[in-house]
């Protein structure tokens, strides 16, 4: 008898819409790489707040969260994309560990008829983030605290 | 009789300098780290240069090579940065394939005396780029030439 | 006897919105105004392509039309904003004259309710654009063209 | 008899270098517009530090000076730039008034030789700016200040 094992559940993914413009682009008329990382950053945060978790200038008052910064980033290119697309990034959290998690970023592109499909995969994007409070005593200096549980639950 | 296996020689690296600004750095008072992509996409193009490749829109014209595409990057954040902080960027090519290269860099900060230490490391990348032209008959579309060798032997 | 002056037709309003990021503020914690710039020329491209106006890099072909850069801007900063700000960018064409035109905006913050007040003016904007050719000969001088009088019955 | 009114004396000018690089530039392959204004906030700062006032980290705290937001600013362009280019931002304080003061910048192009002519002019640009405190009770609110009689010494 074969017991199949029970399947993990699909993480939560959220999507999160970007408008590639004129100025995102470089001389070679595709978007300049650093600028995916710009959307990334912002689709990191908005995927905290569609779980409900509040904005990090309220945690940094409530419980001296600052933010989730960047540990370790692995991007991989596939397509290119130019002013004109519409980029869905498709965001979720693949793994979490004691004191950090991977979050993971799908891009692609939009088809004009507002669907994507997953020949349009533009760039994906593997980070490893923590949960950060600042460091006593110091302007600039953080620390990783522990994965708060709450935040997990909301996230899963 | 032991043989000592001839050392690979070391490859060659390029010092690119960055002053960090007041706005490149976020609410949380630290760079911002896309701008460490920012930088080190300078530090890929003064690298080629400092070796002697000319700039991308001469060897376009030249030899149809319009500059050197990311297929992938690595990044690795050590400690934070600030505004007033000296970067230095030390790049590299870590590893020449049949149609690819690794180029690495390592970020650190410069002491107040203009030395850097070990310790000071900010971030490290590793980065696949391509040497790309245009692909016929389109706008955006890029496709991956072999490496040139005369570009190669000037930047090893 | 009085007559009444006939009010000059008002101008077409195109607004474009915009989602205030945590990397589009400083250290200050208030959007870095630089940005307004690029939401302003993102703005500034929308307007022609909700107005029914081809993109540039089709424009480019057909026409030689690469796009409407900037010879004059004068900016007003009223109120800061940070990240969490929906901002709405109103944008009309003031003035047409006969190898330029004003391009004006206006910035607001979206209240929570969806609408926006005149109280809550962040930032306003007069640019002096032209349409602009490329010269012949040159890799990045451009010159000025008449104002294409399609494009102004599109945009007025 | 006549006499001869005293010239103002000249205000005090410090040059800030800037490379210009491949991502500074957009499709068109000349600078994208919104960047001039990042590296004359970049130039701003520097003119302050060279004329001996301390950091805004620190001014933020042994005055409750956060730093000189922008009010207003009026740029022309004149010449495009493109990457490649070494700039040169030649800032001074053309005028200070009771709460607010006029920043000045020209931003020129080095020549090959290091130098720079009058006929190299790529835009200029004057800002109101303020000093600015911390509103109390409020997250980004600012306030004007009165011009720092030490700070204007310095830098006149």
């Amino acid at each position: 008898m074969t017991e199949t094992p029970t399947p993990a559940a699909s993480p939560r993914v959220v999507i999160h819409t970007v408008r590639v413009e004129f100025g995102d682009c470089d001389p070679a008329r595709i978007v300049w790489f650093p600028n995916f990382f710009r959307w990334i950053d912002a689709a990191s945060r908005h995927f905290f707040l569609q779980c409900g978790v509040p904005p990090w200038h309220e945690t940094e008052k409530t419980r001296g969260l600052i933010g989730t910064p960047l540990v370790d980033t692995h991007a991989r290119f596939v397509k290119t994309a130019s002013y004109g697309d519409t980029l869905e990034i498709h965001t979720s959290i693949a793994e979490w560990r004691d004191k950090s998690f991977v979050q993971r970023y799908r891009v692609m592109r939009q088809s004009g008829e507002g669907g994507t499909a997953a020949a349009d995969l533009i760039m994906e994007c593997d980070e490893v983030r923590i949960f950060a409070a600042r460091r006593e005593g110091t302007d600039t200096g953080i620390r990783a605290i522990p994965i708060p549980a709450d935040i997990k639950a909301l996230c899963s």
